[in-house]
């Protein structure tokens, strides 16, 4: 580092926000815990039925949807309701969605606790997937339910009330919703800043907890 | 939000270690900058020849690089040095490489000020490439300089000195050295947490420009 | 902003640690709330009887300390021990102990939903007190019970107990295991950096909530 | 930490504002630098002439004005134009003012370089000060330039020409702009969160380097 030459701007300018001293410590009210913490709360507890969402909660699939949107209606939605998309993705994208660190910690840690998994996801079912194969494969699962497509709040939750799930992990609010409403105890995981599905949520709108690094 | 019981740990236990006010304002000493604020530098300035680092810098590519991986040399690094995989994503992958929006903004500006840009990367090249045609269509330019394959950064560094390149902008440390050596200036893109080319950089780490919310 | 000619380090070097893309994102597993919230966990509540530490948690009173250990043991921690040290400034530091902001909000809160409050303090008791008329004048409160001198954590305990307080709110360890150990609520308000009061605790590392932007 | 019973808001709620993933990983577009790269910006050159603003950049001194402002005019401004209040804190109240770290640590560096320090103040002069030797004491200096007091903001400004001052440490935007306007080099320190002095400024407002942990 040699002597430096800076450029400063004359006044205060927009150009330079700033912050103050107090935004900079500033913290949103959010109940942050680790996985560590997570599976602490389960200590003494016997095995249990709990449930993953899929997209941008186990896998980072924005790669699949990107190009399903591009492929089957460019600048739309209308893909979204394309069987034709469903199937494709189902099928063949898994080699393109990348598992997410937090997941493989997660569900190794029930697991270990001998509790069972659901992945449930609100995607369309369809002829030949392989999603469910692309789960057990990139998280290394002796044996793995298939997963469940749901297609819409009203059956994921129907699955979830008749299956007794405990925990609910995902990134989106309906996941939280969902949970809530069976009484099963939500835990988000955030989903990517680079994920398509936009806007945003805001992680720990709903007073649940919001596991650290889990954006990855 | 109803009555809460809680469950505290009966004493300090690194299962919840906590932060100090002073930990939790902490910055890491990085000259962090906005696309206005590099804009804004430039003012007043002839046009000139800029480059930009391909895979994490403008498009987050990591599902080709997971693909790749898989097939053709799963758990290895293998597929780095097989021909095989760089035709195969250089002409197929595409699709699922998404453009980071922070590319958007940085290329935008440097057309609208009328500066030569070339896309520099260090993938090897292979017959079919179709990468070119990716960035321009993720990006909508008009016309663009074919992608410019160095596979090393010996080649890499020798370009961008012939083209008399004066800012480069990259995720890598590598990026950063190369630019550092032709004396050009360089630009930090932060590489997303979920890439899967670890480990990851430290952002800032010679004392360079960083780009505020470049990890998307 | 002109253009910059700035200085850079040739290559990765301890002067510029830069952060990695997770490391910036990291969170500490902290359950922050905020005032509202924690004001929300007790609606449908009766009036209770709750307790607040003095020192870092309702006056930023190091100037106090700062000034009686250069004046009864400079450099030593004896002036703790010293009786003419807190005589001194439990009568006289009072107009140069800062009111914290988030104090006057709890304190507004709990006053208005009719609550007990007593004032805890670990300090030396000493004749002609005025740290409750300080309190009461800072806080604007037409009466308080006079501030309650424990001296060590034994008797802290004790009054806490007998007065059967519900949630107590503190900025050091101590103050959240004797919260603890009578089965009342443990609430951390942060101790400021700019506190004399050293070693920083950690806070949160009870699993206890935190206030957000309690430091001040 | 046995098992949790939580309460959760039954939808989303501005009670949890909580946060986007990319609202979490944001950083404001400032220049951060450490103590250390400062010094090394220094490295080859000569001694020079530098200045420190002292309330709230060297000394944490709001015990003063809180106190004075209580005394002299309650709820008012007017104490900032009573001399008593000045001859009073001028004299009086060093033993309430906090030394930050991160000054001690700048000058320091100043001093051991070689430098000229001056500590100049927007203070009103008054007959027998002790703000000099409060400050040659808190920071041990063996020996230490009168402090300037200047009382306003041009007179400031012909202090700093006159003695060709090449740096300015303060927390004010005023500091900044005064140092910009006779062409020395800015440097924010941070006025800590629990200062009286309101509304807090944005550091890095004017594209300045702002220094890490110098709220204390
Ligand atoms: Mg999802
Ligand atoms: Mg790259
Ligand atoms: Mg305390
Ligand atoms: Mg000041």
């Amino acid at each position: 580092l040699a002597p430096a030459h800076m450029a400063f701007a004359a006044d205060v300018d927009p150009l330079n926000p700033g912050a103050t001293t107090s935004e900079l410590s500033h913290q949103a009210p959010i109940h942050w815990v680790s996985v560590e913490q997570v599976a602490k709360s389960f200590e003494g507890q016997p095995p249990m039925t709990i449930g993953f969402d899929v997209d941008d909660t186990v896998l980072f699939s924005s790669p699949c949807f990107y190009y399903g949107q591009n492929k089957y209606s460019p600048g739309k939605f209308d893909y979204l309701k394309n069987i034709d998309f469903w199937t494709d993705i189902n099928a063949n994208c898994g080699p393109y969605s990348i598992p997410k660190e937090v997941a493989a910690k997660l569900i190794k840690m029930h697991t270990d606790r001998g509790d069972t998994i659901f992945f449930i996801t609100g995607r369309t079912a369809s002829e030949g997937e392989k999603l469910t194969e692309t789960i057990q494969t990139a998280f290394g699962l002796e044996k793995i339910n298939p997963v469940v497509f749901t297609a819409g709040s009203e059956s994921k939750t129907a699955f979830m009330k008749e299956h007794a799930i405990k925990v609910y992990y995902g990134d989106a609010d309906g996941d939280m919703r969902q949970a809530l409403e069976i009484g099963a105890r939500p835990i988000r995981v955030m989903r990517a800043s680079n994920s398509t599905y936009k806007p945003m949520p805001k992680n720990g709108s709903f007073g649940e907890e919001v596991i650290i690094d889990s954006d990855y």
